[in-house]
């Protein structure tokens, strides 16, 4: 028989088991985190109707979104679009969630969302098609504290302390201040914003003298003057708490949308600092818009202090109103997302993942099948203890045995001789300190969960 | 604007919170147990190329699949069927997996995975076209010691102790030994024998003398006594694991497969009672057939003894080789899947599902805006002990706030008042138990831990 070649499509990120496991630690670590300040966890279809998901995208969502048909819809001659496509990421099927459930929630509703999403990029090395993302959001009916603007660096904060990758900053802006200050310098059009915000945006690639003749030349039209103030105010950041304040106050009161977004700013930080962020990794950061049309106050960005060519790891904001496609209720909120895939590929790339250990803490050695059975109960006992277990099933060299645990990952082997089964003891190997005990089957479930509890991973 | 109507495909299961923390329990309780007895995490992307998912399938199959394409693919006219589909199960992809990457796995590979699968099956009441497969497989090079199809009922043993969901049996049959008696009583072409199944099938729905009847008809042609003992056979069940060796010895020796299914039968029930699982919970069935085509050995079906109705809960069996359309290596296995969204859906409908408690297990409540530092420091506290805490970010009523945390099924509030704070105090309320205590902030964090640690769910 011809065979198929067996193949995976480009974009999707496929792992090996050792790859696997460090992956989803990831994601418990980030579940962890996000039930630990009380989001409650929500999965949606990967695929919405198409009308319902597409209500407002323009054509670039568009080109990049996958249908979905079953056979029969195929066999039907096509009239515009399938009915049916695969959500592009979780803020959509958010909104629909939030609309279609409105009255069997509670307010405000903090969720989080850890599923996979789908984009119909262009095949390239670090684009993925199929991605996770990790979303929370707290959402408002009708009107949503800003204090919930605090807790959000919290989260970033406690979930990037634990997935252990190094020193980090969460930025934070304004879009109000950045809104204000704009009109301050006489750019109020919003379409000449987002223009400005788009030059602003080369800013780490080109440099501030390309981007502040870009905003002086021809086409933009700005002063000299004013080119040079928008350079000077997206340039800002802050060192430390006292510092972001002095900077916020140093910018004056240019106009009230300026002064409502350094009110705003500030009231955030005091309470990021309330909540037990360090202020080595929180700062204000003026230059970070977050796209252009939807978020409308507080936006966050977060990179890594050691390797900031990965860019931002945790992105979000707030936002007015959150399903207004699908309700007539006004739905203000705030949430980040994290591109979990993507963040584990680039660490991998950067090499800053230890080799995890497997999920498989003791291997159970076999040396002959007569001893099966005492093997089994030993297992029964550790599992019993918490403490993940295989068994192997076949006998074979115990070299060979080793081997495998070796290689696998496997912390400690149990090997159960018959002399062993006569004292009533199990021979024990820990593979990583290649040091051997000899200890009583009674003993053996508590002390190894000791020596496990001692190093488990965040 | 006009509204988009927000909603969702039939035959997919959308939870609200509640529902949604109780299913991932569920989820959560079968991947502790998996990875307890050694089995290694694996993810396969959603979609497959149409030529590696449908290598052999038949054309109900091809029916049932969801194509997938991007808004660039659907621009160019069709040809033949396009290029990707969402997978129907676990299993192809498993095969794709391992050929792929046969060369960096270590065999026997044991790999447990649970995500959604698709079917484009019509919308009816309890027909999911999303839904959970929880598998686990054992893959063998060349060869797999029958000793791992003992395993597979340990885990499932374990899997449903700790989902407790009441008493439940493990039904184990082995296809030699239906295949040697099929034979014996002049069944042999096997085209026979799936047609005779097929009727066997119809038991429990139509009656043993409907299918007497049928199997000793003009369509069939049977003789009466083949067709008695065939009814006999199938309608075979054991009370106990010496009952189960009595009857399995009573068979005799027909043939040589029959012989050989009563050998590996008999091995595996030994094995499974070394492993520990009470001799209540598994029995031999020997009407099991579990499809016709892809088992080879034994097969495993799980019910409810309190609710037949609703089926085999968890299915599976051994195969002989798993990935011969991508590959020439021989690569045995044994294996079984649990349907998570199903089996989800019928406890709810059966109301065998107990109201989960609220991944949140305490409110900090607010009194007073003053008073939110506070209230995040001991937030803050009882998160780093390992409890997941929600503060309420505004203040207000505080009647209000305890009817929330009573709705959200929070277990306890935590009121931090003026008071409190002059003596360095917590008052913290128990809502199931409706009574309220005042206790130190230093103590607070051990003592809702030690009762949270309690009655933590299995």
């Amino acid at each position: 028989m011809a065979l198929t070649q067996a193949r995976t499509m480009p974009g999707t990120l496929e792992l090996l088991p050792p790859d696997q496991i460090a992956f989803q630690r990831m994601l418990d670590t980030v579940r962890r985190n996000f039930e630990s300040f009380g989001f409650l966890p929500v999965e949606t279809p990967v695929m919405e109707f198409t009308d319902v998901l597409l209500t407002k995208q323009g054509g670039e969502t568009e080109r990049q979104v996958y249908f979905v048909q079953s056979t029969g819809a195929l066999e039907k001659p096509a009239e515009g679009l399938p009915e049916l496509a695969l959500r592009f990421d979780l803020t959509v099927p958010l909104a629909r969630y939030v609309a279609e459930h409105e009255h069997d929630l509670n307010f405000p509703f903090r969720r989080y969302q850890i599923q996979r999403v789908y984009r119909g990029e262009r095949a390239q090395r670090g684009r993925f098609r199929e991605f996770y993302q990790c979303d929370i959001d707290v959402i408002g009916k009708d009107q949503l504290s800003i204090r919930y603007d605090a807790e959000i660096p919290a989260v970033i904060y406690s979930v990037f302390r634990d997935l252990a990758i190094g020193p980090f900053t969460i930025w934070l802006n304004n879009r109000k201040l950045m809104r204000g200050f704009f009109e301050s310098v006489g750019i109020a059009d919003p379409e000449r914003q987002a223009h400005a915000l788009r030059e602003v945006d080369k800013l780490d690639k080109r440099g501030a003298e390309y981007v502040r003749d870009t905003l002086a030349g021809e086409g933009f039209g700005l002063s000299a003057d004013a080119a040079s103030r928008i350079l000077d105010f997206v340039q800002i950041r802050s060192h430390g708490h006292a510092d972001a304040l002095a900077r916020l106050d140093a910018l004056g009161v240019g106009n009230a949308t300026l002064a409502e977004g350094v009110a705003e700013l500030k009231q955030t930080l005091e309470l990021v600092r309330a909540f037990g962020v360090p202020e080595t990794h929180y700062a204000i950061n003026l230059s970070i818009a977050r796209g252009l049309d939807y978020y409308t106050g507080t936006v966050y960005e977060t990179t890594l202090n050691e390797h900031p060519q990965i860019g931002s790891i945790c992105s979000g904001g707030r936002y007015d109103n959150l399903a207004s496609n699908y309700t007539k209720s006004k739905l203000p909120g705030v949430g980040i997302s994290i591109g979990a895939t993507r963040l584990f590929w680039q660490l991998r790339e950067a090499k800053l993942l230890g080799g995890a250990a497997s999920t498989v803490q003791v291997l159970v050695a076999q040396m002959d099948e007569t001893l099966l059975p005492a093997c089994l109960e030993i297992a029964a006992q550790l599992r019993g203890a918490g403490i993940a277990t295989e068994v192997v099933m076949e006998s074979g060299k115990l070299g060979k045995q080793f081997k495998y645990a070796d290689r696998a990952g496997i912390r400690f082997v149990a090997v159960l001789g018959p002399d062993e089964i006569a004292k009533g003891t199990v021979t024990v190997k820990d593979m990583r300190k290649q040091d051997q005990v000899e200890i009583s089957q009674a003993e053996l479930a508590g002390a190894l969960r000791a020596q496990l509890t001692q190093e488990t991973p965040a």
